[in-house]
C-alpha cells in the first residue's frame, strides 16, 4: 500500500485527517481542497517551544514563518501557540494584522521592501524590521524619521554558508540577492552607518541558510559564525546586540526515505554552539530567533483531487488526471520536487502500477507527481498528495483561471473552512470591460 | 544601448508604448505595471486573418487562445477583430461569456475538463468540444444527452511530432498527457466510438505540437499528418469532418536575435501541404482552425517595475532588485525563459554593466533576468522588460502576498486599466477567521 506519512486509514479503508474521512471532505466541500490538521500544526509549534525552554532557557522565539501557509487562520492559531510570525510583505503584514497578532512579535523581511511597505509597518510598530541593505537602512531611517519613531532593526547577513540544498532555494551563500555579506565587511559597514542613525536601534543579526535542509552541521556553523560576528560588533563598533534570528530551512518528509533533523537535535545543538562561543567572549547569552515555516503547517496538509481520466500510453506511461495542478501546487513545474500520494477511498490497497499523476492545465509540465506506484486508478477516486501544507495554497495561482481550492482545517472530526474557494466572478473581480 | 524590440524612444529619452511614456504611466499608475499595446495586438489578428484570406480562400478562422492572457477586455477586443477563442477551463469560458463573446466561436481545451465545467459549456451552447480522451467523451454524451443538446466535437490528436523546444512546452509527441494517439488506433478508436453515439457530432480534428516553435517543417509535418488522419477516417469509418485545427505554439522574439516565422509564410506553407493532400485523396478541402495565443499578445506587453536596491557583489555580481518578480512573472524560474530589459527613463543611454534583475520575493530563485547588459542602474530607474504580454498576468500568482499588478492597455497615447491592481483586502477576502 501507498505511504500515508502517518495519517490513519479507516474501517471503510480511507484516508482519515484530524478524525475527517477524506472522502466525506470532498462530499462536503468538493476538490480539489486542502485539508490540514491543525492538532498537527499546534504540536509542532509547542516542539519547538519546549525544545528552547528545555535547551536554552526559555531565551528565544519562533516566529512562524508565515510565507509558507499565510491566511487570517493561521495568524490566529499561531498567536495562540505563543509564536510570533516572520512577513514578507505588506500584504502578509496586512493579513496578520488583521487576525490580530500582536505586532511586537512581527518581523519584517525581503530583499526589496517598498517605501509603502514600510511606512505601513512603522505606522503600526512593527516589532523588528530584517535590514537588507544600505538602500533599505537609509529607508528606513527616513521613514522612521518622518513618522517620529525609533525602529528595532536586524541585519541579514549572508554567513556564506552551502547547505547543500537545490540552488534555488540556496541563500546563505555570498551570490545572492539578500543581505550583506560577512567576508567582504559589508556587514561590519552597514552595522557602523546604523549606528550612526537617530531613528533606528540595532538589536541583532539574521541569517537564513536555506530550505528543505537535512543535516545539523549548516545550522550549527551558521550559528557559530553570526555570534562571532555579535562578538565582533561589540569590540569594533560599541553595539551590544541581543538578538541572533536563525532563520528557518529545517526540512520535512516529503517521502518515506526523507529523514529530517528532530527539533531537540536541532535547537541543543545550536544552543550548545551560542553558549560556547558567548561565554568564550565574554558575551550576554543572546535571545535566540527561529523562523520555521514548511516544518510547522507542512507535514498537516493534504490535497485531495478527484480522478477525471486514465491514459495508458502502452508501453510508454499511464497519465493519471486529477482537477487541479500546477495551478494549486507549482512545485514540481518549478523545482521537481517529489511527493507522496494515496488512493483516499482505498487507502489500504496494495499498490499495482507505476503512474504519472498530470495536472488539468494545458500545459505538458503541469505534473504533480512522475512515476509513482499506486493501487489501480480509476476516474471518480480521490487522490490525496501527502505533506502539502507549505508552499501549495501559498504559491497558488489562477493560471487557465482556475479558481484556487478551499482550505479546510480539521481537528477532532471537525472541518472548518479558513479559506474559501474562488469563483468564478471571484476571478473577473478586477476586470473592466 | 539596450534593445527595445521595436518600442519608440522618445525625446526625452523615455521608452513608448501605445504613444505613452512609461514613466508617466507608472508616476499615474504605480509600479509594478503591466503594459500592453492595443494597437500591436490588433495588428497581430489581422495579419493572421489577412493571411489565411490571402493563401486559403477565408476558408479558416484564428482562435486566440487565451490562456495566454485573459481577461474580459481582451475577448471582447479579439471578438471585434472577428477571432474566436480557445479557452481551457470554465474560468475562461465564463470570462469569454461574461465579455460577449460569441458561444458559436468557442473552442474548449483541456485533458481533464469537470463535469461541471462541461455542464457549464453545453447548457451555453459552446461551439466545439475538443474531446481529450475516451471518458471525456462518454461524460459529454452523458451531459449532451441529459441537456438534450448535440454537441459539436474534435478529437485532440497527438500527432507524434518532435518541435525540438523546451521538453515542458512540446505537446503532440506520444508520450504526453494531452490526446489520443495516432501510431496505436487510438486515434480511429475514439472516433469510431463517437461515431456511434447520439448526442454528439464529429466535425473535426485538432492537434497542439509545441510552443515557441521558430520552424516551419514541424507544422507542415502535422499538417499533413493530420489531413491524412481526416481522410482516413472517411475511408473507414464514413465520417467527414469538416475541420482541421492544428492549435498553436508560433514563437515569438523575446530576444533581439530570436528569428520567429512569418505568420504569411506559416499560413502559405501550411495551407499548400492541406490542399495537396485533400486534392491527392478526393477530400473537400477543410476550415482550418489555428490558435495563437503568445504571438497575439506576447510582443504587445511590457512590464514596468521600480528598482528598489542595487547590490554589487565584487567579482561576482550585481542584483538589480524590483519591486515585482517571480509573482507577476513566474517564467524564468519555471523554465529560466529570457528576457530583454531597458530602463525606460534612459532608454537611449549605452549599456555599462551585466547585472542580475531579481525580484522582491523571499525566494533565492526570484530572478527576472540573469546577467543581461543595461545602463548603469540606479535605485528609482522604472525598468521595462519587454514582450511580457503573454503567460505573465495569466500565470501571476500572490506568493508572499504579493498583489497582482494592474494591467493597461494604451493606444494612441491613452491609457485605460483593464485589470484593476490587487489590493490587501482583495488578498484577504476568502479567509476566514
Amino acid at each position: 500500500m501507498s505511504d500515508t506519512l502517518g495519517f490513519r486509514v479507516n474501517v471503510k479503508n480511507h484516508l482519515e485527517i484530524g478524525g475527517c474521512d477524506a472522502t466525506e471532505l470532498v462530499a462536503q466541500f468538493g476538490s480539489p481542497l486542502y485539508v490540514m490538521d491543525e492538532s498537527i500544526i499546534r504540536n509542532s509549534c509547542r516542539l519547538y517551544k519546549n525544545a528552547i525552554d528545555k535547551y536554552y532557557g526559555g531565551r528565544g522565539r519562533v516566529l512562524y514563518a508565515s510565507k509558507a501557509f499565510s491566511c487570517l487562520y493561521i495568524y490566529k492559531l499561531i498567536a495562540q501557540e505563543g509564536l510570533g510570525a516572520d512577513v514578507v510583505s505588506g500584504g502578509e503584514l496586512y493579513t496578520a494584522m488583521k487576525a490580530g497578532m500582536p505586532m511586537e512579535h512581527i518581523y519584517f523581511h525581503g530583499n526589496n521592501k517598498t517605501p509603502q511597505e514600510l511606512e505601513l509597518a512603522i505606522a503600526n510598530n512593527i516589532g523588528r524590521v530584517v535590514v537588507d541593505n544600505v538602500f533599505e537602512l537609509d529607508r528606513i531611517e527616513a521613514v522612521a524619521a518622518a513618522q517620529n519613531k525609533t525602529v528595532k532593526i536586524l541585519f541579514r547577513i549572508k554567513p556564506g554558508i552551502d547547505a547543500h540544498t537545490h540552488s534555488f532555494v540556496q541563500t546563505g551563500q555570498i551570490d545572492s540577492k539578500f543581505g550583506v555579506a560577512l567576508e567582504t565587511g559589508e556587514a561590519m559597514d552597514i552595522a557602523r552607518r546604523a549606528a550612526g542613525l537617530a531613528h533606528v536601534e540595532v538589536v541583532g543579526v539574521h541569517c537564513h541558510i536555506g530550505s528543505q535542509i537535512f543535516e545539523l552541521a549548516p545550522f550549527t556553523l551558521a550559528a557559530r559564525v553570526m555570534t562571532e560576528f555579535m562578538c565582533d560588533a561589540r569590540d569594533k563598533l560599541g553595539i551590544t546586540m541581543t538578538e541572533l534570528n536563525l532563520g528557518g530551512g529545517y526540512g520535512i518528509k516529503y517521502l518515506l526515505q526523507d529523514d529530517p533533523v528532530e527539533y531537540d537535535a536541532y535547537i541543543k545543538a545550536v544552543a550548545g554552539v551560542v553558549t560556547e562561543v558567548a561565554q568564550a567572549r565574554g558575551f550576554s547569552l543572546p535571545y535566540i530567533m527561529m523562523e520555521p515555516g514548511r516544518s510547522i503547517v507542512g507535514p498537516a496538509g493534504i490535497t485531495l483531487y478527484t480522478i477525471g481520466a486514465v491514459k495508458e500510453i502502452p508501453g510508454i506511461r499511464t497519465y493519471v488526471s486529477v482537477d487541479g495542478g500546477m495551478g494549486d501546487n507549482p512545485r514540481y513545474i518549478l523545482y521537481q520536487s517529489e511527493y507522496s500520494a494515496v488512493i483516499a477511498n482505498r487507502a489500504g490497497e496494495p499498490d499495482e502500477a507505476v503512474v504519472t499523476i498530470a495536472g488539468k492545465c494545458c500545459e505538458s509540465g503541469d505534473i504533480l507527481i512522475k512515476d509513482i506506484k499506486l493501487p489501480k486508478a480509476e476516474v471518480g477516486d480521490i487522490l490525496a498528495v501527502m505533506a502539502t501544507g507549505a508552499y501549495n495554497y501559498s504559491m497558488a495561482s489562477n493560471y487557465n483561471r482556475i479558481g484556487r481550492p478551499a482550505v479546510v482545517m480539521v481537528k477532532d472530526g471537525e472541518a472548518k473552512v479558513v479559506v474559501k474557494r474562488e469563483t468564478y466572478d471571484d476571478i473577473i473581480k478586477n476586470d473592466l470591460l
